[in-house]
């Protein structure tokens, strides 16, 4: 079960005006309504339909990757990316990639140093590389994968093509016309699934089945969002339409310009990466859009809490708590007797009351909060929250009134960065003018 | 060597006045120099000073340490943990805690799932655990400790005190006393030097020694902004104080309450979260103070860069270059023939390429932009970013008229935290009244 607390961001409960009425959400009422019934476009909203897709594929490929292999690679960035680290990372080992029967890393950035160290940590010849680009053409993606590709042919010169797997979508794309051509197997990503919107496609799913995770669960926590809410119209029963409507007002009516999403939960950290590039790119235009903050609790009540209370008002604050674990470690018994105040409590429980007290202390200095809460950390519950903030961020684009499914101004970086990468030179700073050395 | 290019914060350069004016900036001199004038106040400004303590000390527990254990951990968090963090990724191998003559660990938060991970992956009777609170009762460092110790007392009835050291400050406080009680090893954290400052004393300096970090170049960096800068009033000549102005300018007069750090480096993601801490403890009072933003290049660009370009104008960027590397990849020679647009290009020019690309195309977006480039990520460089960031730091809470070294609203907090840790029975929610459960 989730369950989202909201009580944080009313009026009633908070100092100063700074948060709502209920009557401010029950306004954006038709609005729901109306948006409720766009969702019938399949096309548009594919990321909600492709979920009746068949997964037996992924589990027959992920007995064959870890039969045949000791590392599996995923060579991918942001949105091809992002959803597989959430996974891996809220539902396994939290060192998954120290030991295993399968041992996990990802190629995302092509900084050298990491590119270096993460090739010598594995063995490249016990290693299967799934590479994800959506375009098939991803700079760093293509720039990993020849790098790769290339060592590989040395150690493997008649079979480098069976230690690769692609994802991409079926264009007349490098990786497509690439795969086709060497017989490597390339399994498609639907064109009308924009990548953060893709963990549930065989973008995330794949890796997911290697990685062990029970894709089946995840999919089937998805579903009930889906089957349940899709055609509730109303605000407050609805937790897309309620969570959408949360942060459109706090951001209109209550300038707050700045979404601090966070997880007492350290697994949950790559969640909130991957909500920061949902949120950014489907919401970031038309001068327009939050700017989503990672968050940890309880490591920045050491950090950032100061801000929190006493800085501007231009944030709401999201909790996400996880209620019971399957890890629970209680405080010893005969504690040192000056620590004793600590007696009777669990790790789970000091996280708890962390939190509480944290929130509470927010709500009287009147910075508006919500908190999303966990039964478990579950694929079935993970399924559920990725589909709510999904669509609840749709949701949010359509309030806006902007389209939250292009990425128009990632184009023009591209395109930049392309002409750049074909000349010889380049430099590094802009002026001598207005450089300070030392 | 650094350099900072602050061409794109001027309107000159920028569309739609959304800079400042070289003018905006000389304004401030007159701040600057009674500013510079107040450095010379040693108790205040404790952390510029404290560079002159020996570290030969550190030299001989560091060699202790290796040639006595397999596994370092750190129990600390905040200021207290930061800091090494930053240091240990940002000059060892990327890795480091997969293999090395040492491991090293960190347990800063409480997640019992991250605290039994990691508790798994060390031999703890092979380990050293250097605790770290300035207050000497942290509850998340008391907890982890008190687990820690349980375990230790079973596997080492007779000599557990030998495996850990103590950092904390000379007063009445748990960590000191029973330190002194079962005759641990202690080290002293000045009372003037608050924890987010503390990095370059025993905090950070200790456990980098024992993770075979140059701290003599470390403190050299830093001597070396101080004894260059620390009489230098010229705003566009000293590093700290345009910085500071640039900041605070943009803040106040430009409303970009949200500082974005973005470094082209996975090794800088550490800094940015010691940074955060830094500015957002520091600053954030009063109603003042941007959010610090964390963020990485070349990752963010395919994730927050849409929000960057297209969102509301509420940033600044700071980004973050290495120019040259110690390991640097070149583009394979005989890479697809799809591919060769890349060609003669290598992994550390592909970054500069991007870096310039989404830097130009948000300089004609009207979003200012700042640089910091490092000829190479080094000990002594790192010395020279921290002096010049904390000082920076206390230079913009000079100009906001606040005292930068408290954090009143982390002591309202934890108060609250510690009554509830006493109680029996706590509420996670808030209401049921504005529960929402799916």
């Amino acid at each position: 079960m989730i369950s989202i607390d909201y009580t944080n961001v009313l009026n009633n409960f908070l100092k100063d005006d700074e948060g709502l009425s209920l009557q401010n959400i029950l306004n954006l009422q038709e609005q729901a309504s109306n948006f409720i019934d766009s969702l019938s476009d399949k096309d548009k909203y594919h990321f909600i339909y492709i979920l009746d897709n068949p997964v037996d594929e992924y589990f027959e490929i992920a007995n064959y990757v870890r039969e045949n292999f000791k590392y599996f690679v995923l060579i991918g960035i942001g949105g091809s990316s992002l959803g597989t680290e959430m996974l891996a990372q809220s539902l396994l080992d939290y060192y998954y990639n120290f030991k295993g029967s399968i041992r996990f890393f990802i190629l995302d950035n092509i900084d050298p140093d990491k590119v270096k160290h993460t090739l010598n940590n594995i063995e490249i010849d016990k290693t299967l590389f799934y590479v994800v680009s959506k375009s098939g053409k991803t700079v760093e993606t293509v720039v990993n994968f020849s790098i790769v590709l290339e060592k590989l042919k040395k150690v493997k010169p008649n079979s480098w093509q069976n230690h690769f797997i692609f994802a991409t979508e079926n264009k007349d794309n490098f990786l497509n016309n690439f795969g086709k051509k060497h017989s490597i197997k390339i399994f498609y990503i639907p064109e009308t699934v924009g990548g953060r919107f893709s963990v549930l496609t065989t973008v995330g799913l794949l890796p997911s089945a290697v990685l062990g995770i029970d894709i089946k669960e995840l999919i089937e926590g998805a579903k009930y969002i889906r089957d349940k809410f899709l055609n509730v119209r109303n605000i407050l029963g609805n937790p897309f339409l309620l969570l959408g409507s949360v942060y459109f007002l706090l951001d209109t009516l209550k300038n707050k310009n700045i979404l601090v999403m966070m997880p007492y939960s350290d697994k949950l950290s790559s969640f909130v990466s991957w909500f920061q590039q949902l949120w950014a790119e489907s919401l970031g235009k038309e001068r327009m859009g939050q700017t989503p903050v990672k968050s940890l609790g309880t490591l920045d009540q050491h950090s950032q809490f100061q801000l929190y209370m006493d800085g501007k008002r231009d944030k709401i604050i999201t909790f996400i708590n996880i209620l019971e674990r399957d890890t629970d470690i209680p405080i010893p018994e005969n504690i040192p007797e000056d620590l004793s105040f600590l007696k009777g409590n669990s790790l789970n429980q000091i996280l708890h009351k962390e939190y509480i007290g944290i929130k509470q202390s927010l709500t009287e200095k009147g910075v508006p909060n919500l908190s999303i809460n966990l039964d478990r950390l579950n694929p079935f519950n993970m399924g559920k929250l990725i589909l709510t903030f999904e669509i609840a961020t749709a949701f949010t684009g359509y309030l806006y009134g902007i389209n939250p499914f292009n990425q128009p101004a990632v184009e023009i970086g591209k395109k930049k960065v392309y002409k750049l990468l074909m000349k010889k030179d380049y430099q590094i700073y802009d002026s001598k003018d207005f450089l300070l050395s030392f």
